[in-house]
């Protein structure tokens, strides 16, 4: 048992702590909000009133909150974490964030005698549930050994993929090529559609050879029903995008299909679907091919 | 046991023709070069000095030949099997073509009172020999359902998609979703590259969540190794992006990431590589990137 | 004076037909339906019933017909003009067609003993009416020199680009970079839009640097005022997308610019805009940004 | 006469200050390094030893320094300008810079009691030192009345396109249209090379129609000559489509050309070419085209 602090209980950080919790372990608990805070009681571990309280004499800290300003504020910010918490401590950023902003974070861990990782997690709120996360690591090696056994609670695959911020960059590179297979399995569907063909039996001997991807297994059904209730958020994509591109640019990578996804992504939150699915890419690739019941007048 | 016609005893046609006599049947093969077609003798089948040879007197002929054109001449020509079939024969053309060329070929079917189907595959030689390919099938049911037998004699994934041509625009999305697939990964992998992370344990959690797809499974070692040995090569993709894009225009589907693609692809074989795997495209990623050993000078 | 049949009377070829009675040429125009010879007959010149009658005993003939079939149909049909012609005259065809068809119109011409050049035109109904056109010529030198003068009274831009076809590549080329700039004005204008800037100043600021070109000059100010009646209609800007994008196929030059504007025009023809002048790529920018009236729904 | 200060003397600075010298104004220059301090004092203005002490007293400041965090340092540092100015004193910055860094220093000029303007230019270094620049502003029309007289020393163009940032936004639309101008030229030439056209021909006959445009007229013969001495470098013009992507994704404005552009962009310089002149995106369709000397391995 590892007394642990958790700050960040929201749709994914909530139902993790308690995950925690039944892991045996000591959580204390932290939200802007406090209702969370209340849940994670009654699931059995403690509250705090802040930050700096939750982070108070624990070995570990775990982080789960929006986006790079959020993670550098509760570490770095004047009352953050990195104030209270004692000489050694480990932070787990499981934040989905820019890889430079963790790898500095990280440093300025360091340089104060503490320890980080990036732990970015893949498979969404009921991933979080069901303690069944992809979690992708970045920091050091014996950190993330003693790290493992408190991931191992709430994911099922847990990886060290390298330095501090490698756990972003192999997030990053997930929301790259999960975006792009969704418009790749749009452009199919529409193209099907328009030939009359039967799309269901398509989908099904799609997903059975070369060209079978998570997306055909998981989102297809919904795309072909037009049901784009999220699931994950195009909002979030576009942000994940943003982050990809960036630090793509950063390193000279070129990556032509990931500009032009991350352009279809951006049209449908500019037209006011960021609160849908991002399977809703289909709905732009119709749009575009005059199929919407809708349309350009 | 039916005794089936098979015209085109290639890389692919000559194992599935041989798999047709495994299951029972009574196989009557023709090739252009004669070397497959006494392969075929050893295996069990009997060969015919020419097409119209092969399909005289048979119910079933099935062709797998490169190219619309090739089909058109095979099944059309002045010395077409169509010419000699008898009245009311089923002609199972497993080819990948274009979409219209196999709707054309089965109208002229009908008008001469023979029966067709489209019926490409997925699964490249090792689907063949093993008799795993996915199969994607256009024309009347009827048809398909008196076909399906012997195509389950050659494949294990055996789906009826629509009247005819629908099985070629299955398999021309399955080329699309393919093609931007290995081009995703490509770019992920050289993105993950620059930033100096652990590519296997990055592919290894990248598998595991909603980025999953048959190319990380099966192809990202050999480009991490930079093995393009086909496989599938860039000059075959080549043709079928040519069709998936036509075929896409024709009715007006726009296919953002297929445009692009095409044009990558293009450029691979422009630069000489069409004869490598597919999966090269990563060469292409490497180039732009301005990180392969040769470069721009 | 030269007798110089003419086939196709349309909204260019009409007033080129003009024009080159106006220069003081003996014209016998042929056109599929009569109007257009009437009027011809009325400016000047002669009438004929078909291609045929049209060119009998003219040592010129010049060709406006809309595509590259059009152009096979009328020199190579069994009743088309090539079987008419006198030995050693000269065919001026002045459609835009494909570079290939042009080259091999011009071999099966060679064959015959004929003479045959591509010239086609830039410059739209306006310049046809004004003989302003550019005429961008492919074929002998010789039989450029001896067109020379037939050509400057429809045009005051007349080049010689290369062998046959090379004027069909050039005109290729022009609508390459015609869409393409229409395009990125669209994608100006609607990005100064959107921050609310000034945009007729501008606009006037764009045009005098080295962003300067002939759609800020002739276009922007019917886009700034969403006024897109023809001009140059989508449906035909379409057809030459597809000419030069399956042309640099071939040689196996990658155009990624190219690729992508010519999805956009495919949009805007999938949505029922065929017939706006092709500025209303400015629609297809301002859908994806959402600032359209209409919407994704 | 009015007495300027003068803040960054580089390239294009340099002859700037020195025009506005020529124009009868007292010129206070400052810059980092001290050589370019001393040609404007030959030239007939005074030096100053830092940016504090240049602006002592002056009622108009000229900032022309390189990129956004540049401008922020000299306006809104410790020792920065703003903590030197008088008040109502108007500062024109005519760096390139991100639209909305112009705005937010423009507030802090107000919550100081001066006044700011954004006013980048257009012309390059040869239109620095003929003082015939485009110029765009942006800021309140009174001080964009005031400031006219002295950009006018500098530029022939000079238009007022807006409040506080607008200038940058044209800008930014500037090099968006710019950098896609050359890409299309460039594919426009590697596929008229690749068929064997007289390119220089074509060039005439593209420049003379719709297709016309300045890069043609200005950039085309050093592309076919393969000559990329800047002119502007394509590290700079990196810079630009930074801004402009990110401030067109800001806004939600979608720009597949836009977006691909950048990434050829970004390819020349990931692979080492960040020094060559803009034009030279001819090399990177050569090379994706196969037709480059070097090429993949």
């Amino acid at each position: 048992m590892t007394t642990i602090a958790f700050i960040g209980l929201g749709i994914m950080g909530g139902p993790m702590a308690a995950n925690l919790v039944k892991a045996g372990h000591d959580v204390v608990g932290y939200n802007r909000h406090p209702e969370p805070v209340e849940r994670l009681v009654t699931a059995g571990g403690r509250g705090a009133d802040s930050a700096a309280q939750a982070v108070a004499g624990v070995d570990v800290v775990i982080t789960m909150v929006p986006d790079s300003a959020d993670v550098e504020a509760v570490a770095l910010g004047d009352d953050g974490i990195y104030a209270h918490l004692s000489s050694g401590a480990l932070h787990i950023d499981m934040s989905s964030i820019r890889p430079d902003v963790s790898a500095s974070v990280a440093a300025a861990a360091r340089a104060r005698g503490l320890r980080a990782l990036d732990a970015p997690v893949s498979g969404g709120e009921q991933g979080a549930i069901e303690a069944s996360l992809s979690i992708m690591v970045g920091g050091e090696a014996a950190d993330f050994e003693e790290a493992r056994p408190i991931l191992e609670a709430v994911g099922t695959t847990v990886v060290h993929c390298g330095p501090s911020g490698s756990g972003q960059t192999v997030k990053a590179a997930n929301q790259l090529i999960v975006a792009g297979t969704i418009e790749l399995v749009a452009e199919a569907i529409v193209f099907l559609e328009a030939y009359g063909v039967d799309t269901e039996a398509a989908v099904t001997v799609l997903a059975g050879g070369l060209a079978g991807n998570r997306i055909l297994d998981r989102k297809a059904a919904g795309m072909l029903a037009r049901e784009f209730q999220p699931g994950f958020r195009i909002d979030l994509h576009h942000k994940d995008m943003g982050i990809v591109t960036a630090a793509a640019r950063e390193k000279g990578v070129v990556i032509p299909l990931g500009a032009v996804v991350a352009q279809l992504i951006g049209s449908l939150r500019a037209q006011g679907h960021g609160g849908l699915d991002h399977s809703a890419l289909l709905k732009v690739v119709e749009q575009l091919s005059g199929r919407d019941q809708d349309g350009l007048v």
